[in-house]
């Protein structure tokens, strides 16, 4: 039966050099892999001018599910390939007992009540569907809008071509996540990453069932955000005022683009170190730096002695919680510099009044200034791990970001302590080594120090990290994609769903898929051409 | 004065952290250096509505020279950022002495004789020229139509946006490159790479004064190339015999459109080794491997021990050489694994019949093969330096092309065997570590080992590499530049072109420059923006 054929899921790839791809790609394979599936040989064919989403009125609510089918409906019709094989064998699939018929509908169930129309994606959201599609037809069932989000890609997925034809097998799906944060941090401040490269990004991560965008959004280098209340930060603190900038319009459309995709945006303003750019307008906000007793010009970490910096602070972040609707917000927290601080005579006699004996103790003053100012706003937050490491005073609802070498240990810790954890230490994608590189990824296991129950739940999930310094709007996306579908697949899918023969097959449709979708993957694999 | 801060050619980089970019592009600064440049702070403004080149009727042979003029034009014209400051200020350069006035015209005189119409680039082609920008205004001058060429590259380069003005200093430039052969090798044999992709990688090889393209057209996973005389080669070899092949016409444009930009193309068949997806539609041309003395179905290397293997290949090469008009050809020769051939019992008898006791010495005698052919069609050739190495007879003219680890060393063995050596041990583009990763390739210097001016002459250039494993036509373009560059400048400038912080700066513009262009290139130095 040519099904055999397509269907190589369990391809062994031998080293032998064959001509033609590296790895053979899957057929309809499921990224990231569902937690339970059966598949059988049995198969529909789909024609996209008759096929059609059965949603019952309840689904209309919140209407932009409707725009989800309208979005889905799309890419189904457009992956026949264009690439068609020399002479399509004419009705394959007439004499087949494997054929079952046209698949005309996807009948779509909420079972769970029907929200309100602004509803956000939030942590601990039930993503959890079921998929069937048997001799009865094709069914997709979940409580909430965001598992019937997550269905849909699945049944995108499911359907591949064959010849000029589309094809779906008969299929049983339970599935859920393992972790409820999974996300991609993208910096837009060491290179400026225009609208629409982040609305791609925002695709691309449905199409991996990613649900956290992290937007390390200001740095160092520039503060690309332009605030309502303080303009001049980013009119002067942005690689340029106009072209370099995210106006309020643009971080709406970016919140919205998200939201309809079950995907949470986080907003993180990193302070008080990696906040140069913030000294460009508002140089009193930093710490000078000292050389011989005399103010060298240089400009360090904020300012930790002076009223004024957390009076700044709380004017913007009360616009930042009330910008971005999540209800945790990313304050950063990490590599704080020491030595300007401790060049700076002013820092010193602040330490000497207070009695603080290290920098981590002035540090933790800062931080704790700021944690206040945001739980007096009713925001959660996240923070890099340096916070929790140098022990600020810290809600139980904080999520503890590890992201430095031995995290486990300190994923450890933070869980010991009570704290939530999100975990990063594996998942840089500025780490290089042969170009392909998500391997690495794909075998880090964040649970592993992790035994009770307990202990789990408080293991969010994790994050794949674009640091910006060394991608442009040019090489952003191919250096993302496909290395953060690893990094998916590890955050979705059972944690025994660890081997790399099969996750090469699936991650080679994949990749191709999402080119096909019109996202700029490389290739994961080595030789290979898509189709 | 403003022009000091726009000059900035050789600003000192601290490492503390500043906002903005990390490193600050020059302005109107060449890539690669020029031989000698004397720059001043006078400068002309340059208005594209009525600014023309003036080229006297000999400019006009052969006419293609007149399409580059229109290029550049484009280019010049296209340069004005649009990304602007927000408030120019008005006319900065009226009561600026430095100001010289409109530059209406760049003179361009040709030397040397008027070419035929169908000239085509040579190695030891003279590519030198002088370009003068002074108060009588701008001159061009150069022997040859590739120095023309060269020159107006040169030419558009020196000309830099300030606000919305175009600008160009006073200068005096004598050129000449250091290398007659500097090149750039694309595997389109592991990924397809679209032919709008090799045209783009054609224009950016023009824009960095590269001079050879290398095609590196076929290897063991696919066989792209549509040979008149063995269509079914690709039919079946290609990863697709539509969309995945180079048709005659496709070849054609792209020597057409290498050639009036003065870059040659020089084809490679790989052979013995690395010809797996020749055995698809002939695998009667490879080594059956045998196990336990019985074929196991694995096909090797070709078969050396057969004339039918020759006269395929002399029938494939004489239209390689008819369809690629330069008067060289690369023919492989590299990785040569043995174990097939050591596993076959024909080639046993046959070594045996020989007097071979080496699988080198058989492989010599499968190269004095195609060698031959070559000889007898009255092509040059290049070889891999296994060639060399394992003994091959080579005439004179034969070019050798050092790849592997101690690169140096061969390099040196080839030059003092009185034969042409060419480099590329230290410049594979799929060597990865930091993202940036090109200046490991700015400070490796091929003539390290050469001592007189003889052994000098016999060093040809190099080749920036990039293999086909890892990159799509997604990711082609911003995985070679601006890393290549690093290769261009190496193999054109003075080999006292040495300083990094010198370059950053000049590499920081030339990658926006290119980004300007069209072209996607990544970015070299870390944090910035371009404008």
């Amino acid at each position: 039966m040519r099904l055999f054929i397509f269907l190589s899921f369990f391809f062994v790839y031998t080293f032998a050099i064959r001509p033609g791809p590296v790895i053979q790609a899957s057929k309809g394979a499921v990224w990231p892999k569902p937690q339970q599936q059966e598949v059988s040989e049995t198969y529909y064919l789909i024609r996209p001018h008759s096929f059609t989403f059965e949603a019952p009125v309840n689904i209309g609510c919140p209407s932009f599910l409707d725009d989800a089918l309208t979005r889905y409906w799309t890419i189904i019709a457009t992956s026949i390939t264009s690439k068609l094989e020399e002479t399509p064998e004419a009705n394959f699939w007439e004499l087949d007992d494997n054929f079952l018929g046209y698949l005309e509908t996807l009948t779509i169930t909420l079972l769970g009540e029907c929200p309100n129309e602004n509803i956000l994606p939030e942590l601990h959201d039930n993503e959890n569907y079921t998929l069937t599609v048997d001799s009865e037809g094709a069914f997709l069932e979940s409580e909430t809008i965001w598992g019937v989000l997550r269905g849909l890609e699945t049944f995108s997925q499911l359907i591949y071509a064959e010849q000029d034809t589309l094809m779906i097998n008969t299929t049983k799906i339970v599935d859920f996540p393992r972790f409820p944060h999974r996300g991609f941090l993208l910096d837009t401040s060491r290179h400026f990453e225009p609208v629409r490269i982040i609305l791609q990004m925002l695709d691309a991560m449905a199409y991996n069932k990613l649900n956290v965008f992290h937007w390390h959004i200001t740095d160092d280098h520039s503060f690309p955000y332009k605030s309502r209340t303080y303009h001049e930060l980013s009119d002067k603190g942005a690689y340029h005022p106009v072209s370099g900038v995210y106006e309020q319009s643009d971080v709406m459309k970016i919140i919205e683009y998200a939201r309809v995709r079950g995907i949470r945006v986080i907003p993180e303003f990193d302070t008080p170190g990696h906040t140069r750019s913030w000294g460009v307008a508002h140089p009193e906000l930093l710490t000078s730096c000292f050389t011989d007793n005399v103010a060298n010009g240089e400009l360090g970490p904020m300012d930790p002695t002076k009223d004024t910096t957390y009076d700044f602070i709380n004017n913007l972040f009360t616009e930042i919680v009330d910008v971005f609707p999540d209800s945790y917000f990313h304050i950063g927290g990490d590599e704080v510099e020491f030595d300007c601080w401790k060049s700076n005579p002013d820092v010193s006699n602040f330490m000497k009044q207070n009695n603080f004996s290290t920098y981590e103790q002035l540090e933790s003053y800062f931080i704790q200034h700021v944690v206040d100012i945001l739980d007096n706003l009713s925001s959660k937050y996240l923070v890099w791990e340096e916070v929790f490491v140098n022990g600020v005073e810290l809600p139980n609802s904080t999520v503890v970001h590890v992201w430095k070498d031995n995290g486990l240990s300190t994923l450890n810790n933070v869980i010991k302590a009570g704290k939530y954890g999100l975990y990063s230490s594996c998942w840089y994608l500025s780490v290089l080594h042969s170009g392909s590189d998500w391997d690495a990824f794909y075998k880090c296991e964040p649970g592993l120090l992790l035994h009770t129950e307990e202990e789990k739940k408080l293991l969010l999930g994790g994050e794949a990290c674009m640091w910006g310094e060394y991608v442009n709007e040019f090489s952003v996306i191919p250096r993302v994609w496909p290395r953060a579908s690893a990094v998916a697949e590890r955050l979705w899918s059972d944690e025994n769903v660890v081997d790399i023969s099969d996750a090469q097959i699936r991650l080679e449709e994949h990749a191709c898929r999402m080119n096909k979708r019109g996202i700029a993957a490389q290739p994961p694999n080595g030789p290979g051409m898509c189709f």
